[in-house]
């Protein structure tokens, strides 16, 4: 990447190699740029007013907001009109579209996906591979497994979407499928692989294609202390 | 990405940074080449033969053609002999192998990958995460949610590979899974999260693990319409 | 990407334009490094110890070793401490996390991640998108079809994790999931799209949600035998 800093960004972190960061973007105190990072991406329209080089497509871009002690691994695009909080970490390749906003203390992992107006709250854990569409809301205290799916329209190609929204302390497993427009209540959980097609209560555990309420959490909690104790 | 345009290369749009463009390949006008970008990569037997810097592998490659007005965005890689039409998208980290063809007026999300010659038709909305393996066929119209894996051999690791065809107006939901070999036919529809074993009639919906039919498209097509009112 | 190839590094092979190699890294003869490849990025650890540029990040990692006769294409991210054997060739944008080892004549397809002390075998075929995590087995001779998804936490967010274990020989259908901690016997063939959540016994094919046995590794060679044929 040729790396190129706008006049009008505020850099306090650290940019490790060639960056692009676009825009009044400001990037906080002790934050690592890594390289190959594009920061302040230009939405859509912007680019089909054709820019001609780097120059015309910093005087478009409106940057984004990154926190302090944040880790930026390389090849992460973050679009602009983005927020982010303080202590939060991204993986290699991590897209982050226009519009979203994710709270502190969150980590995203390798190649994961915020496909636009996302928001995430904090303490999230997202692990690899994960994909969250336009409109998607994950609260504090979520864990989602590598390569969970979530959705944004029942029928495409509509004219509506439908944001899924994950309540706070829910646990997604790997490869699940949430279908749109439904909610994960409050410390929900969904099993690995399970095809969530409709609200999960609160504190309840589904399994399965579709899924279904298998346990509550308490009881998967107990489960979960007798596996960490090797049984 | 060290920039670096073949002189065989010919280029009415823009590049807007350090990209790669290899051999007799050409752009289009008003087409906008990002950064970060490859065009003309050479398939894997032109690489065994141990190029030594990037002027022996433009002497190998073949180049591409990508026709005017396309946006083509960061890292995205597109091998040699693949033949784009007009007004095609991609999104970022796209990967396009050798021998593929896309109509015009394609959208094609990121991170999607077209494992070598793929055909895909236009005005076909894919959206991000796709697989499409060697020999897929995707006709004009089609739709493709993101993360759907299409597959080639039914009995890997077999010496047949039998593509998929995905027929005029078909909708494919996020994350189906589509075995090598099946017709999806005519304005068919595959629920999200489907596992779809065997061919689609025309105007059929199909769901489930394995996918069944469920109703017709004209009956989704009415419950679409109560959907976007807000029913 | 800044081309950076530390003075520590022993390359024997070629390197075809910018890409990183930090720390005591060694390319055996004949290897293929494509560009803005990055082999011995550092661990987490010691990116927070706020490294200033490239050269910091160098006396920090403690590089890996890449064999002979590899092929490394481009976005390619090897963590420090990996080893990989001879005639190892790996797709674009595959990560491969620090402690991992592979084998000789092993192929890991696009955009693949080994997620961290992964052991891959000599002569095995990951392809594209496949997700390994941390503690992942893979015996010589395995076939992992793409987009396959293995998992290493039965409870998630436990404290405990349980690598899944692929032994010789044995078959991974295209986006199968794999539970933490279980065995897929050698010879076992687990078909596309299954959800496996319990061992696989020596020889015999598992489909479907959950995996139930369906036939014998023998009665699936002669399907494939026949399918080959055309019939």
């Amino acid at each position: 990447m040729g790396g190129f800093i706008s006049k009008k960004a505020k850099i306090l972190g650290e940019v490790l190699g060639p960056s692009v960061i676009l825009g009044e973007s400001f990037i906080g105190d002790g934050t690592i740029i890594d390289q190959q990072v594009y920061i302040g991406y230009p939405k859509k329209s912007k680019l089909l007013r054709n820019p001609r080089g780097i120059e015309e497509l910093d005087a478009l871009s409106l940057g984004s907001r990154i926190g302090s002690k944040c880790v930026i691994r390389s090849q992460t695009i973050i679009y602009e009109e983005v927020q982010m909080g303080d202590v939060v970490e991204t993986g290699h390749g991590v897209m982050i579209r226009e519009g979203s906003k994710i709270g502190s203390n969150t980590r995203i992992g390798s190649f994961t996906q915020l496909d636009g107006a996302v928001i995430i709250g904090s303490n999230v854990n997202i692990q690899s591979r994960v994909y969250l569409p336009h409109l998607t809301v994950v609260e504090d205290d979520v864990f989602i497994g590598p390569c969970a799916i979530v959705t944004n329209d029942r029928y495409p190609l509509s004219r509506r979407l439908s944001g899924v929204r994950i309540e706070r302390g829910a646990v997604i497993g790997a490869g699940a499928i949430l279908m749109a427009g439904i909610r994960i209540s409050e410390r929900a959980v969904v099993a690995a692989g399970a095809i969530v097609t409709k609200d999960v209560p609160e504190n309840k555990v589904v399994v399965g294609v579709p899924a279904r309420i298998k346990m509550d959490r308490d009881e998967y909690e107990e489960k979960k202390r007798r596996y960490e104790e090797g049984a």
